[in-house]
């Protein structure tokens, strides 16, 4: 078992991101966190817009998210992503949101993905998808 | 020329709608007017969704919006839809957004959408559709 | 203890919350709760409009979701919400969300929200609230 | 009279910006005209979040937008945004939306935002801001 590696995307908190109590929406987080495995996805050349061409497609299952601190407006935050399991029909991806200039933690989260066929079935995720991603989680 | 159709369609403002102002972000607005038109259409029976099982999509081309009053979190808005026009591969609809307490007006706009097929080229929109959408501009 | 009330609120996928799936984008869902916990403290007479303005908010600390089917634009969906515990400083709320028209269970989930006063800090709940929501949860 | 500076800010299409036309949503061109106007404020040492500081926010009066093709998941899109006008108490920027790689024009628009204090009424904008912007857009 090798270490995983950790993906880091960093981009600045969007007004339409903030809510009413000056802060980011907590929903936003999820959006985050999946531009944070597109990114992964794409720096492994396994890109999620390639996957969805094969006909396959990956559905969130499920997704938990602890929140231990706010960002606001025009602040530069970075998601941290990396494999954390992969099987034949699921990943699983771990995530930490961390202000960039300070390194605090703001979010941490997981979510799992199942693979589904375009009629919607689960089906298994192609090889080379399993290969590269088992790969980043350090698992092959 | 009748006069046109006006559907109402009321419901709450969200707390994710809420930027860090305090008030509905601006680019809600265009998801209040689809609503608003998602609405108009179910009632005359020429629902989008069955529009888009006959593979006819409505993409907006254009759209206006003046802003004259913010909405905030919890209240009840009312958005009034109206076909303005009609053409065989456009439509275009108005709206105003009002406070429902009050009446007092939000957010006034227009969008106009055309036809496309699922190749994504321009199409004549389908006849039912025409006529219906007609009937409610008040221009049959 | 005896049952905790269910508060049911039902309205219709919107355009916009879908995404190229063609199906409810993920985050979503927590927008979605969010209004489910919003409608139950209104129907309780202890909306958090009214608690935000007696200077206490409330932060989402935790969340999860689980995603068992698909939801589409203009379907109607019913999000149950119910208390599951109150303490002095923190809420934790149950939600299932289903198809309204046969019951399916689309997604299910929690929220864990700790009440901040205006500085920020973790604060206590006030009282008339605490005793609104054990009521609600059957604890009381 | 100069010409005015063009700010271009360059991001990838998020999938939770994407709809079931499988296209990004046409809402969401208002956020990133947002971001355009953000990065634009912040080279030129006049951010946004220092204005808000400084107890004036900018409330969008005006929008309009023309879609003349569409923008799908994962592709690099730049926002190429300008100073039209500088008012006293309002400030018109315009904005144009292109593919990347090949600089194909996906939206055009502009929008208009007015000056307000904390109590919400139209007021001045600062001197150094209408400076600023006034360069940028080649009026000074």
């Amino acid at each position: 078992m090798g270490t995983p590696f950790v993906c880091e995307t960093t981009f600045r908190v969007r007004y339409a991101e903030t809510d009413a109590m000056g802060i980011v929406h907590h929903a936003q987080y999820l959006v985050y966190f999946e531009e944070g495995r597109s990114e992964l996805s794409r720096q492994a050349g396994a890109s999620y817009a390639k996957l969805e061409e094969s006909g396959v497609a990956l559905a969130v299952t499920e997704a938990e998210l602890r929140y231990l601190a706010p960002a606001r407006y025009d602040e530069k935050i970075t998601v941290k992503t990396q494999v954390e399991r992969v099987r034949s029909r699921s990943v699983t991806f771990a995530y930490q949101v961390v202000r960039t200039a300070t390194g605090e933690q703001l979010v941490t989260g997981r979510t799992t993905l199942i693979s589904i066929n375009r009629e919607g079935q689960i089906t298994r995720l192609p090889e080379f998808w399993v290969k590269t991603m088992s790969k980043l989680a350090g698992q092959a």
